[in-house]
This record gives structure tokens, sequence and C-alpha cells, in this order.
């Protein structure tokens, strides 16, 4: 079977089900039901503090074929994912499901519990690291299934992933449960991709290395959603958590990029006031933001709002007064921390709200513009961001299919070759934006508009921009490096990507 | 049938259903399932809002036999619900019941609306004004049904009142249904009951006078639960919406009640470091809040929190450092207002997170003490702040029965006699709160502890407080008043009392 993107799909796949083919990233919008949360009412005077995580999984329903949940905002410096995994494996259970918002490098010890088929399936928006290669290497016994950040938070929401226990990494929370990601030794800011966990798993535990005073204002998630709060020692590692600053490139090809990104937006005509915005903490997207910065200073814009992980570069630009408000779904430096503690203009969003395309109208349905970056382009304008060019899983959508689809204008920035490959391709290894949702590529070389946006290439063509098909962006690229050949891949899936609203955009298949 | 009160209770309510009789405050705790939310996904470029209420109606699904559901954050200045109710009725739908947080006098054309049977049906938490003494005289087709504040979110969460549309008053909100209460001409705050009627109903619509620019930060309920939104002329009358202040009582037997209440605080030993504290925004428990207020100054303590609908009194404690955090479901006042817009330990609350006892823990479950009025106590403690001594409807629960069952300490503050009629009854009219729920009654001539507590009834003796039986206090009531003659009621029931659990704890019978 194929889906509207010519991906082959199995109808079938072992461990996952039957398989829904992408038909376009509009096409699966009538009515959603919820599914209906299972609630163990709390009566006053009863205790959620729990002083061990052996206390509390003593507590907990734990048996075989369970689903456990965790965020991702602790990072690669997260203690909670492991130290849950460990203690849960070593009662016997088996046949988990890991299904985390992201995994990361520090969670290496996952591949021993992968290994000796206690873990038989993980579910995330981003893998990088031991795991992700593990998965590429099919240790798994079901395959991986990767989800985009609106996704995950659709797929909870609907019950297409139900979890059994959730358990939410806390930078403080108080005895009843209230938490917060502000303050603290390992303070990570909002904490909107563990919003659709503590709404809808079955049980939730708060676990925190700061336990503070009760009420423990203000509140993330609140206590109504919490069955369990337990104190440990160190839920994290503070240099793995947040960065001190987030870099803007210093690359004179990135920042050419940057500024012909820039020349794009100012073409389109969104950049003007009440405009929104979301970039990402990569050194040519915050070079895009500072380009922007200077122009909407110089023309006296104001924004509606910036959005998406907020950095420090977004921030000084919120505090400036060149956006009214600031939608954050995680922080990505302490300067956005700092900023969301003190504004409430800089406000928190759910997963669900940043990305949901089965709520009642995402954020990302409300943004101009957004900067991209991307590992592989079609001709098509499919991108890849989950797979390396050697077929391994090295990342994944995160809000990139999210804002994409949303967004008026999404741009592509990256440089037209990466590691003597070229980033244009006739097929990506892997599909994880469909390329209707892509507008622009801008590389250093030249500007490739998506024939779908024909009143863009109209206005492109107005300006001096390099602006050239994407098959004529292809040859520039293969002229330095050659036509790279294709990835040898075997039969085997070893994970499924899922777009956002549930249906399968493409399969993940081992290595050869 | 009768519940555990000795209440007398039909087993089946034509238009309620079958009875399940109240067995306890907290015997019906075991798992609960939240309803399935059916959501229509909002795809990026879809129209929210509209010009006109006849618009909107044109889109939503209108039929006989609809719920639609209202907030009473505009208490007696509200223009939305007759609005609505006037728009539907001339479509010629019938058989609507209408979900009110609650109702007040300016509710009045509603009346013409249940005498011409188009609505049949009133839930609410607290009714007064011409729509009360409607229902009273049995108007309505069916029964109407009284909420507490808690169990009206745990109704709707739960699916007992599922809600067709929901129609929310909104002081501020913006074209994609971003909505706040906190400024604008018809500013009220907290928009804390309007919470699950957002969450859950099948479609949802926000009525604004104040249309603002995207995004309408900060929010308090966003575009994810929003299906349409349009703009009115006026949603409500300022001088009704809000007090400009809430006053302390000048009656010199108020004051002594409040001293006295005090002083029974003070014995509990509750009144310390990290205390909690709920009390209304009557004259007597405000005047208990200024007594409570020198005490703190006095002795050095801070407490945790203040809860409740918002006083500019609890503001002025909380600003002077008496209470880290306010816990906010609706601001009585302008000062209440401002303190939530600029603080954000100032904190809103859904009327889940304040009373629903099928959640996780309500904020109630976390009081230490709380301050209550009574229109009518019985010697088993029963508190009936619902009907009137002529039986007529003529307030509600409210969060009466909520933070009695959960505060440590429940204190009902009230004149002995009232109108020359004695308080303290053998039966009251109409039980609202159950007596176990009560701790203590405090009247100018004496003190009565409910025989549960005590412990209370221990330290109480070691004070000078006029501390008696409850039948003792109703014989000094009934040397000064005589006593009363019962009323004659008829069989015909008016209303269902629904306990916070979805449970029966009473029902209300038409005067004869």
């Amino acid at each position: 079977m194929k889906n509207l993107l010519g991906r082959e799909l199995p109808e079938y796949i072992e461990g996952y089900g039957d398989v829904n083919p992408f038909e376009g990233a509009f096409s699966n919008m009538e009515s959603k039901a919820k599914q209906a949360v299972m609630v163990k009412p709390v009566t006053p005077g009863d205790q959620k503090l729990y002083n061990s995580l052996e206390e509390v999984l003593d507590k907990v329903e734990l048996k075989d074929g369970i689903t456990i949940s965790f965020h991702h905002h602790l990072r690669n410096g997260d203690h909670v994912l492991n130290m849950v995994v460990d203690a849960i494996a070593k009662r016997g259970v088996k046949d988990i499901t890991v299904a985390a918002s992201s995994i990361f490098p520090v969670h290496s010890p996952l591949v021993q519990h992968i290994e000796n088929g206690v873990v038989t399936k993980i579910v995330a928006n981003y893998m990088s690291g031991p795991v992700a290669k593990a998965v590429s290497m099919r240790r798994l016994k079901y395959p991986a299934i990767m989800h985009t950040h609106g996704g995950r938070a659709r797929a909870i929401e609907s019950g297409d992933l139900h979890i059994d226990i959730a358990f939410i990494a806390s930078p403080t929370c108080d005895e009843y449960g209230n938490i917060s990601g502000l303050f603290g030794k390992s303070a990570c800011g909002a904490l909107g991709y563990a919003v659709p966990d503590a709404e809808y798993a079955d049980t939730v535990v708060a676990i925190t290395d700061n336990l503070v005073p009760y009420p423990n204002c203000p509140i993330e998630i609140n206590q109504t959603y919490v069955d369990y709060v337990v104190k440990v020692e160190s839920i994290g590692d503070p240099k793995g958590i947040v960065s001190g600053t987030t870099q803007i490139t210093k690359d004179p090809i990135g920042l050419k990029i940057a500024k012909m990104a820039t020349d794009v937006m100012m073409a389109s005509g969104l950049v003007k006031e009440d405009m929104s915005f979301q970039t990402g903490a990569g050194g040519i997207s915050l070079a895009v933001a500072a380009e922007l910065r200077e122009i909407m200073k110089k023309q006296g814009i104001v924004g509606s709002f910036a959005s998406g992980g907020i950095t420090g570069y977004l921030v000084d630009m919120f505090r400036e007064g060149l956006f009214r408000n600031l939608f954050d779904v995680q922080c990505f430096d302490l300067k956005a921390v700092e900023s969301y503690a003190s504004s409430h203009k800089h406000m928190r969003m759910s997963a669900s709200m940043y990305g949901n395309p089965h709520n009642k109208g995402a954020l990302v349905n409300n943004l101009d513009i957004v900067i991209l970056g991307a590992t592989e382009i079609d001709t098509n304008f499919n991108v890849n961001v989950t797979t390396a060019s050697d077929g391994t899983i090295m990342g994944g959508s995160g809000g990139h299919s999210d804002t994409a689809a949303g967004a008026k204008l999404s741009i592509i920035v990256t440089k037209l070759t990466k590691a003597r490959l070229p980033i244009i391709k006739d097929k990506v290894t892997t599909v994880t934006t469909p390329g209707e949702s892509i507008d622009v590529i801008v590389t250093e070389r030249g500007i490739a508009v998506n024939p779908r946006r024909q009143d863009l290439i109209q206005k492109l063509k107005a300006t001096n921009l390099p602006v050239m098909t994407i098959e004529e962006l292809k040859e520039v690229a293969e002229k330095i490096t050659g036509t790279p050949k294709a990835i040898d891949l075997s039969d085997e899936v070893v994970a499924v990507v899922e777009y956002r609203d549930g249906t399968v955009i493409d399969v993940i298949k081992k290595p050869l």
C-alpha cells in the first residue's frame, strides 16, 4: 500500500496494528472523541506524598504490557526516565511501552532494557543517541512510534496512546501535587509537553527533588491531576537541562542564508504589524530572528506573538516590545525561564494548544511565519528531520510538521550540502513533514519555492533573490557533491512515523 | 425511600430519573469516568468570529430538548443568558434545559419562557429572584436540579450534566476564542465557573462586548475550547457585575458573633503558620476576616492561602503578607480583579479545582477553616441555605457543601433569630449541607459544637466561650421567638437538591 506521498507502507504492522495511510495534511478533520479519563477521587486527609519511588511503585498498578510516560523538559539532563524504568524493571515487569515525549543520549541505560526485552515498545517525538541507534537496529521487539509534538497530544487525548502511569519530573512540587518548572535546582521553565500526560493518564506520579510548601504557586500542572508525589535526591543535571545562552551562528554561510530567508519573509508581505513568528534554537534560525529584529525596530513593527520553544533571543525581542506576547511550550535557556516567571504576557501553552490538529484550533494555526531546518528535502518538498543519511534515527519531527502545517509561510533554512552530501534528493530517506506544508527552501546557493505557492513565486521574482526550481537547486548541489548513492535498507520496519493526525506518513526501515 | 439524613425521597422523579440517595459525605468515592468529549477540529484559516448572535445560531445545532449553559460571573449584571434564551426561543426551539451556574433577579425574563414551556428544566447552584419563585411554584415542567459549585463541575465532567452548547459571557475575547475576565467594561475577574462548560460542552460560544487583538493574554479559557466567537453590544451592566467594595458589618451583634467565631478558631489550634482560610463576602464573614487579620499580624502568622470568591478584604491580607497565595474562583469586587491581574500568586481556579469531589483532590480538601452562613440549622447540624422559611427557593449551596466537606473546621456564623424566627429547628425545610460537615455553630447567644467533634468540645471547654448543646441553643432561641409552626408543603417536587457527589440530599416541595 502507498500513501499520498507514494511511500510504501505495510497494511498491518505487528505491535502497531492497522496502518492508516497519510492522505493529506488536513484530510482527517471530522469530529473526534477524546478518551474518557478514569479518576480515583482523593478524599480530604488522603496523603499523596511518599518518600521513595519504591513506596509509590508499591501503590500503583504495575503489570506486564504497561505504558509509562515521561516528558523531556529536562532534556539531556533528565534523571527520571532511567530511574523509573530501572526500578520497574527490577520488579520483573515486562513488555513495557516507554512513551517519552523525546529521548536523548542520557537515556542510554534504556538500551539494556530493550536488549533484555523489558522495554518492547517506544513512543517518542524525537530520539537521538544510543536509544535511537538501538531502535534503528531493530533491537526493540516492536517498531517504535514517532509522533509530532502536537500529534503526541492528539494521540493521548484521543486514546490512541493510552498511558497507564505518567511519571512527571517536577522541578518544584508541593505535597498535594501542584507542579511548576519555574524554580529550583532543576528549573526548566514551561512544562507544556507534560500536560496531556497529566490530564489523560490513568495514574499520575509527580517526581521532584524540590518539595516546596503548599501551595506551589504559580502552578503549571495542578493537584487535581496528580495521584502521587515522590521526593527523590535528584531529578536531573542542571548542565543538561537548559543551556546558559543560545547562540546566533557566526558562520558566514549561515548568516547569508539567514539574510536571504529574511528577504523572503519581507517579500511575502507577512512582516507587518501584528505578525506572528516562530523559529528554533539553531544558529541559523536565531540569525533569522536577529535580522527580523532589526527590521521590526527600523520599521516600528509590533508583532502579536512569537512562539515555540522560547529562547533568550525571543525574550529580548519581547522585552523590547517587538512582540506583545510569547507562547511557550518549553524554555530553551535560563533567560526564557526567568521571563516566563516574571510576565503574564509570556504564557505557557500545553503541547495540545501548541500543535494538536484535532482541538478547536492550535496555536500553530495562528502562525504567520515559521523558520525550520531539514536533514533532507525531496523534489516534492517533503522534508526529513528524522533519519540521518545512513538511515538511522537521529531526530524526529518535534514541532516541525505542526508548525509547517499551521503557518502561512514555512521556510526551510539549510546549507545546500552537509558532510559532502546534497540536502536535496529525489527521495528522502524518511518523510517527516509533507511537501504540501513547506513553502520555501533557502540555501546559500539558491531559493526554491513550492509550486503550490505561485503567489509567492511571483512576489519573489520581483526581487533580486536567486529563485530557482527545486530540480535546479538539486543540480547545483549535485555538481558539488556528485549524486549520492541510495542507502540500502532492509524490509524490516523499525519505526512508524505518524503524521500529526495519526495517519502514517512513513515507516523507517533497518539499514542493511 | 429515605436517605442517610432521613429525608423522604421518591425513588424516581419524572424529568430527573432514578434517585440515588445521599449516603454520607464521602460514601461515593470509587473510581469515576469523565465523559468523552466530542471535538470539531478547526483547520488553519477557519473563521470563528461572527458579528451577531443570529449568525452563530445559524451555525450551531439547535434542536428541541437541547441543554444550554451559562456562567454567573456577571451576577446580577448579566445580559447574556436572557439574550441567548430569547433568541433561541424565537427560533421555536422547545424543551430547553438552562444550566446556569447561578440565576439572579436579572434573569426574570426567563419566567416567561418557563410559563410558555420553552424552558422546561433549570439546573443551577444558586437561584434568587423571580425565576427561583417560579421554580418554587412548580411553573417549570420538570423539577429544577440544584448543585453545589463543585458538584456542578463534577456533573459536567462525568456527563451527568451533558451540555450541548455553552454560551460564555467574555469580558474580553479575541477572534480565535481566547477569553479573559480581567479587563474591559464588563470585567469580572476570574472565570472559574465557566471552565467545565468550556472543557466539556459539545459546542462552545464565546460572547463578548470587547473584542481585542489576538492573542488576548493572559488567557483564562483558551482557543482550543472555543468553537465560535460573537461580538455583541453589551454582555452586562457593570453596576450589577462587581461591587465597588465589600463591607464589614457594623452591627454590634454581628461583630460579637465574629469575635466569638475567631475565639473558636483560636481554640481549635488551627490559627497558625501555613494556615488556610475561606470566608464569604457577607458582613459577619468579613468581620471574622478582620479579627483574624489582627491576630495574624500580632502573632506574625503567615498563612498558606485564602480562597473562594475573593474580596478586597482578602486581597489586603494577601498584600500585607498574611497569606502567601490566593485561590480565586470568582472575584467579588474590583480590588480582587486588580489583584488577580497583577500577581501570579493570586491564582484562578476552575470550579472543578475548587470543589469537585471526584477529581484527585479539590482545593477545599486543603482548607483548614471555612466561615459559612445558614438560613436554618437542625439539631443534627444539617444546614439549609437553599429555601426561605416559607419554603420558596432563595439561594442554594454554591460552595457551602464543598467547603464544609473539605475544611478541617467549618464554622457557621449566624444570628440566633432572623425575622423573629429561630435559626435552629428540629428539622430544616431543606438540607443543603449535611450535619457531618458542620463543626461549630456560633451565634450571639451561644456556641454549639457537633458531637462528632469531641476533640473540639474539650478544647472549647477550656475557654470562657458559651458552649452549649444544639438542643440548648434551640431552646434559647425558642424562648425568644416561640416555636414556629411547620410550613405546609405539598407532595409536588419542584427541585432536586444534589449533594456534591451527585446523590440526592433532599428534594424541595411546593409550598401549599
